[in-house]
Formats: C-alpha cells, structure tokens, sequence
C-alpha cells in the first residue's frame, strides 16, 4: 500500500499549522484510503520519524514524502535527507521516496502568482 | 499608482530564492506596468524597507505586502506589522496594505492539494 508523508517545518504559534492541515484534509478527502500523515521538522509533533512509523504501522510499503516549503534550502537540502536515512534504516521494507518541495511545482507558483493579482486591494 | 510588494523569509542557500524569484516574474509578465519587488526578512536582500522604498521611488502611492508563507506565526503576525509600521512612518504619502499570507488563499491551498497527488510516484 502507498502512503503519503507531508513535511512541514513547525513553528511556536499553532496556528502556524492549519494551511497545512487544511492541504492534509483536502488530500485525504480525494483519497480516502490512503494513509495521508502531516510531519514537522521542529516546535510541532509528530516529527518524520514518528508520523512514518504511523504510515508503516497503517501497511505502507511505499511512502512519498513531500515537503511543504516553498524554498528548499537547509531544511531540505540537509536536514530531510538525513531523516529519511533513518526512515530507512528503520524500515527497510519499505520505500522512502523523496519528492520535489512543493515550491518548486510549477501549478503550485502559477497559483500563487495568480492569488498575488487575484486578490489586489484595489 | 499600485504597487506590490512580495515579502518571504529568505534563507543562506541561494537557491531557496528561486521559487519566490519565479512567483515575482510571472506577476510581472502578468502586469508589466506594475511595480513589483521581492524582499526578504533574513539572510537575503533587499529587506522589506529597502524594497518599499523603491517602490515609493518608483511612484507608487499603495502597496500591497503579500507575505508569501505557508504558514502564518510570529513572522507574519509579529516580525512583519512591525516591518509595516516602520514602512508607513517613513511613506506617510503611500498606503501600505497588508494581505492574507499566501498560505491562507484556498486556490492555492487548493493547487497544492492537487500537485500532491498528481505527483505521486506510482
């Protein structure tokens, strides 16, 4: 079974999470069976480690792990890697499969763009 | 006239900037008599009161500062009012308007939702 792992990067504020819980919500409305997680690198839990345990235990063999930043510097660059080497080693039967962040779709940047004009005060 | 002013985090890595840098060209190529500038809280240039200030060079009499984060915690909702306070004492002439984070506008949650699973590996 295919599972999906949302990567964000957390902060002190929780409402800081809920763009991302709403993206988890809407994805997991179009597909109901799949085992959808929503991860954070700091200050929120679960963190990737946790939340991909979950997906294991749900019988993924299979997880996609997107994150949710539109820059990819540090944090995705470096720090994901690293965890989804632990992912790994933690879980050799399954696969671990990194995806382009978020921000770098193309139908992600057109959207934003769009909304930037869309939504022009005057 | 109007101008818009796109404010994100920024980052050490240069390549962090590409997707904002993206989201302001294809704003511009939308609009190419509006003022359009890209600033930065951190690590990048320019910050929001020298990219503000060209704008007002520039002729501009409102501005719009969308900020382009995910999500909204205290750089959007305390960092950023400050920036903005700062902005209108120096511009008294120019209205400065501060919209919804980019995270927050539904078509663009929406299109991330979508690019999710559109990309799903298998």
């Amino acid at each position: 079974m295919q599972g999906l792992l949302l990567f964000a990067h957390g902060a002190r504020d929780p409402r800081w999470a809920l763009p991302f819980i709403d993206i988890q919500q809407r994805v997991q409305a179009k597909v109901p069976a799949m085992p959808v997680e929503l991860a954070f690198l700091e200050f929120m839990t679960p963190n990737l480690i946790e939340a991909g345990a979950r997906l294991v235990q749900a019988g993924c063999t299979t997880v996609d792990v997107l994150p949710l930043f539109l820059g990819a510097g540090g944090h995705v660059r470096k720090d994901l890697p690293e965890l989804m080497g632990q992912l790994q080693r933690e879980h050799l039967q399954v696969q671990w499969q990194l995806r382009a962040a978020i921000g770098e779709i193309s139908s992600v940047v057109q959207a934003m763009a769009d909304a930037a004009l869309a939504g022009m005060s005057k």
